[in-house]
């Protein structure tokens, strides 16, 4: 029900990241291979970090295949972090409002899944997001509520606890509401410093979230391989599904369960489990 | 901040209501006359009654005056009761979701005005409305979000009554959050078998509301307007200013603090007051 | 590289048409069977005939799987003969006027397939329409482009004719640029009357066109589906694929370079070949 | 018919020329002063130089005023020319196809005005577009039209004699067909390194276009505004209409029939007539 993407890194051109692979994440919008849905056709978004002391986010309705603007700003904009996020509607309405990434100050926020039965869970989840941050909410995703369920219980300080104790609420409210496997998904988040990505579901069996292998590795298995000479040695992405299968060992599959922070430095990989309220 | 029209009458083709007058709303999507705003371009809506058991709504964010589909529509679309409106955005985002008129079942409703101070009394509002309704809310508008108070006082039932208590219960969650004057605007909904029309403002000073003359009384003052005599003697047109001004006596301005209801036989004019809770 | 659905009969609603059948039109925008794309998501069209002389055309550049809009006129439009195409863009732009079908007078016309290599020999077909219909053109689209071939060579008066004469054009001036296999399509044209549907492509391999059974024989077969005593005995369906497997019987595959006649009495099959200029 | 704003110079952040101005363009694309339409909300577009080999080009079928994708852009794009464009259609579609500002490889152009008699005259310049050009025009404005008229008369290597050209086959074509004044209206294009600005109409009454004062110039009368300090002296604005009148001797009016150059060095201001073919 959507797929995405997240670079760390140094600068890239965006049309390397979104067109440029055998499965960017262009050509999983009309054709996911591990996707819920297949067509990722609902809008889509970008985030990215450059001018400007807040993130740019670019939304659009249209399918990603063919939006011309895409295009022209993958062309043009080079950015050391960028999230892009391609939607599959799980009937929410397709409009600019609905897209990710949503921000928050210098904060970007994007998730592939889905809060379960969320229209019946969704007013005691309002009520329970900081009556300062409601307002701001604009769109009618499970997914800026959630964002803004964390920035309550504390993203901007703590992300992994913050994302923890919203994720222990919807569980809880959830299961008030008698659905078995409130949560399902995916998520990520940076504050253009760092990068965190969560893969999680009360049922144990979440959507696929890879990263990719460390640049130092794979220039030793593919010495000729260009691209990876391009980019940095801290360069790392973070994806729904792998980019392609050229590179066989380019990829590893987040565990069930657990997150990591792509961050400058070592990166880190931990477990992961909901903090009830 | 928008203009609307609200007809019931024997069947017309819309075009002759949204394009075929001298300050049709099409032309007044482009210059409105009395409007708080001059030009209401961000995006329109009609519902009409015909087919099916409910209404159709046809949604649009572009602007009125220059949108093919809705000139197809107003060309092979005919109905007795047509509700149109074009918006002028006082903040909230151009989506389909935050279009007029907004529907519940058989029921339509529309709006010009605003609550004041939307984003710091929403939340007090939304918890008002009643659960079972709320997750039905799909945009982001006052107007919406009133049309659901409404709902949850009654509408169905006793529509001036519940209006009046929506209305109350704005200016009451307005007070407390020192807003002055917490509403402004004019009202239509309708369904199906009768319209109302409400202008009132805290401030006693309301966005214009005009109703047509009768039809008996128009064919008396101009026999040889041809229009006339193709329409129902119960046709009434219920506007947010006139669409026109070549036919003197033909509109007539819904005093401040008042609502009407047109309907088979004798339609009725009342004063209107908001009910505090 | 395209989908469409043709129907003539007594009047429906087009939800039946679009939306409920295993394998409707909208099902197909997300999933085709045996399209040349799976996914017809670049915008959609319908044309109906009701009120007004000319028919209505509703054209969206949205994916019609979530349109709202569609939805709505779905259920409250009925009519006679519907026309809808649903799009997969071969390279031109996404927008409005490059959405089927198209209209001139009380014509519509729609197309699935492709002019080969349609740039290099756009030019050389433009000249070749009537220049006082050459300003009619809006969009893009090689279908819009034969539509005004054929508008030229006498549609309106002689349609298998007009279609075989702009066929053989657009053959002769593909082989003077060394294009092998110049035209491949169904098409479907109407007047309001009757309905006509072409499938020929320079290969001899057509993308696929089928045509319901008799409503009288498909009655007989199944006396039990009641769906099949709410239509006339002289309705029938044209469409790039059957709408569903539930009927044996129910569909047949119009031949390689025929086209068919569906008229009120007997409708009518014949060969089909290109006239060279 | 539309507006446009053409900057040249140091880097600028885009809003700074879109938004942060008394009567910038958003604010005319509501409420123009000087154009022949008030509003000018049938799309917009905008131009830049920065990452890759050809400038980036933004095209939207919204209103600017709303736009929020522009307002992203603007906030978070830097570049050294920015062109800008906010339409009025004088009757060819609203669609990204018809949004300027063109590009051609590093070339791009804009246009506030018209051929008149458009759909008459426009089977004649089309072919007078050379054929190795003509597949490259994807939309259905003059302006389009005319840039690839301009294109074909050398615009890459002369551009006010192409331009000259151009518009000199334009008044024969028209005059050809009884039309009296062929053309009106002011051109802005660029090959990423120079600006040419053209103001001319066949009546002799052009639209308006202003050039702003030299840098040097308008420090020396106003040592207190800070944006002064900011830009390169280079820095130059062609304009429409000008963006405020806050600053007394900031800005010039172009002479009827003329065009200027803003270079490295010394700008330059020449006499502009037509070359008939």
């Amino acid at each position: 029900m959507c797929r995405w993407l997240a670079y760390y890194g140094s600068p890239v051109v965006m049309h390397w990241l979104l067109y440029g692979q055998q499965n960017s994440l262009v050509v999983q919008s009309l054709h996911s291979r591990m996707g819920a849905e297949e067509t990722n056709g609902d809008g889509f978004g970008v985030g990215w970090y450059g001018e400007g002391d807040t993130p740019a986010v670019f939304h659009s309705i249209e399918p990603a295949w063919n939006d011309r603007n895409l295009q022209e700003l993958a062309w043009h904009i080079r950015s050391p972090i960028v999230f892009a996020h391609i939607r599959a509607s799980t009937g929410s309405p397709v409009q600019q409002t609905n897209c990710h990434p949503f921000r928050h100050g210098r904060w970007l926020w994007m998730h592939n899944g889905l809060i379960k039965d969320f229209l019946t869970v969704k007013r005691d989840l309002v009520l329970a997001v900081d009556p300062e941050l409601y307002p701001e909410i604009e769109g009618t995703t499970d997914t800026e509520l959630l964002f803004h369920l964390a920035l309550t219980f504390g993203l901007e300080d703590d992300p992994p606890g913050a994302v923890a104790r919203a994720l222990g609420l919807v569980e809880k409210v959830g299961h008030d509401h008698d659905v078995e496997f409130p949560f399902q998904g995916t998520i990520a988040t940076t504050d253009g410093e760092r990068v965190w990505g969560f893969r999680y579901s009360s049922e144990g069996k979440s959507r696929t979230l890879f990263f990719s292998t460390s640049v130092v590795t794979l220039r030793a298995l593919y010495p000729d391989v260009e691209l990876l000479q391009d980019v940095s040695e801290e360069a790392r992405l973070v994806v729904s599904e792998p980019l392609g299968d050229e590179l066989p060992g380019a990829w590893n599959e987040v565990p069930e369960s657990s997150y990591g922070v792509v961050q400058p430095g070592q990166d880190e990989l931990h477990p992961f489990a909901p903090i009830a309220p």
